[in-house]
């Protein structure tokens, strides 16, 4: 599994205020912690206060290149802002997200082309989320058939089946496992796999424990990325165990330590 | 997944020495703290260094019965020893084990009909450990067929896939996991699976990581229980959390805490 770096979002007080000052130093701090915790891409979300996405997106995609050769995860609704943003970034990026609903596909698909993207594609509908894994493997059929339209590599597709809070949707664990299970084998090659992984804890007590343990039961269901906390350091000690236990790294008595330098 | 408690076994030095002074304080005191940790069975091993096995297993199962109601797993190679313990066993126990070898099957589930025992069943045969997964799952067809010939309900048998320490066996920690898969799908009721959990960190840095990392990913595989030290807090809390990411027990916040009082 890779980390998504998730901490350069204007959710968080120190980044939304970066934005509003254009002061670069907190995005590029939490860049390079990320990055040496062993990130493998580093999520950009201008989040919810910002009035004009575009501007936003395009200075956090250029502050952060200023630091750090990690490739980028753009995440936005604003599909303006996106492209946007992936008009600036010197590596093929990310885009987070896309639903399973047509005129979205077509507007995503199409950019990711063009702009040789990986694409977030998540297993739900304008309904909204599916509780059991058949319908939501419905839906990842429907996003790999339009990344195949779109002459898009199904290995660039990172299908997300969508986690909910264990506290209320505690039912919708074991169908997110049997998902991802699923998804591998929907296509030759199959799509990869993400999750928000913080949304599993949510309102929990143990947050980090529930994070780091979903985690790794869903590396064995075949996991591939996480949106999450790259800084969290029992998440990435235990992150580099499964890549071992699933015999993707070779094991050494420093293995975490080697998982942080490879930034997968 | 439920943890059959591992300490009260002849290789400590300390129940080495109870059994030697038949002295049961050692003994009893590990009962009551596995127990108080959530442990659901005691696992019993009289050790390399005792020249009388059967007098040593009928001696841990009386004393370790005077403080505990657990269910025993009666651990020896032994078969003379685990019918004088199941002898003067309370409540049915656990046999551990018994290879897919047919003369000792045919000693062991006749024994575990007799005494309603349920049956660790390894899948090796007198060749050794296989090492993928499918010759582990043949293994494990012949231990169903001979547990359901001889009259023994299938979910009282326990498949052991058997685990390699990661160092030196990596490539079968994959195939581990894929013949717990495939288990589930041997008949109905599938047999239950089981591993000696600290196998896989034999010989390694960060024991307790790998073994708790190990465990929940393999309970995400279909595991059903683990010999294993029950009083390791963070495997205890990493099986608690587990348990309710798979939707096994209702989450509340003091999940854990209600983990080790139900003693499964």
């Amino acid at each position: 599994m890779i980390i998504i770096g998730e901490r350069i979002n204007g959710m968080f007080r120190d980044i939304a205020q970066a934005i509003r000052e254009q002061n670069p130093a907190a995005v590029q701090e939490w860049a390079k912690k990320q990055e040496a915790m062993g990130a493998g891409y580093l999520d950009l979300n201008v989040g919810p206060a910002v009035s004009d996405r575009v501007t936003a997106m395009k200075w956090l995609v250029e502050v952060t290149q200023e630091v750090s050769e990690l490739p980028l995860c753009l995440d936005s609704t604003d599909y303006d802002a996106i492209e946007a943003g992936l008009e600036l970034c010197n590596k093929p990026a990310m885009i987070n997200s896309v639903p399973a609903v047509q005129e979205k596909m077509d507007r995503i698909f199409t950019m990711a082309k063009k702009f040789d993207s990986e694409v977030i594609g998540l297993a739900m509908s304008a309904e909204g989320i599916p509780k059991d894994a058949e319908s939501r493997v419905a839906l990842a059929m429907e996003l790999v058939a339009n990344c195949d339209a779109y002459g898009v590599p199904l290995d660039k597709l990172y299908i997300d089946p969508l986690v909910l809070p264990c506290n209320v949707g505690q039912d919708h664990g074991p169908e997110v496992f049997e998902t991802l299970r699923q998804i591998k084998l929907l296509s030759d090659p199959p799509p990869k796999t993400t999750v928000g992984l913080s949304n599993i804890s949510q309102g929990t007590g143990n947050r980090e424990l529930i994070n780091r343990i979903f985690a790794v039961m869903a590396m064995a269901c075949g996991l591939d990325s996480a949106i999450a906390d790259a800084c969290d350091e029992e998440l990435v000690e235990a992150v580099a165990t499964g890549r071992i236990l699933l015999n993707m790294d070779i094991y050494c008595d420093s293995y975490v330590d080697v998982f942080k330098s490879q930034n997968l």
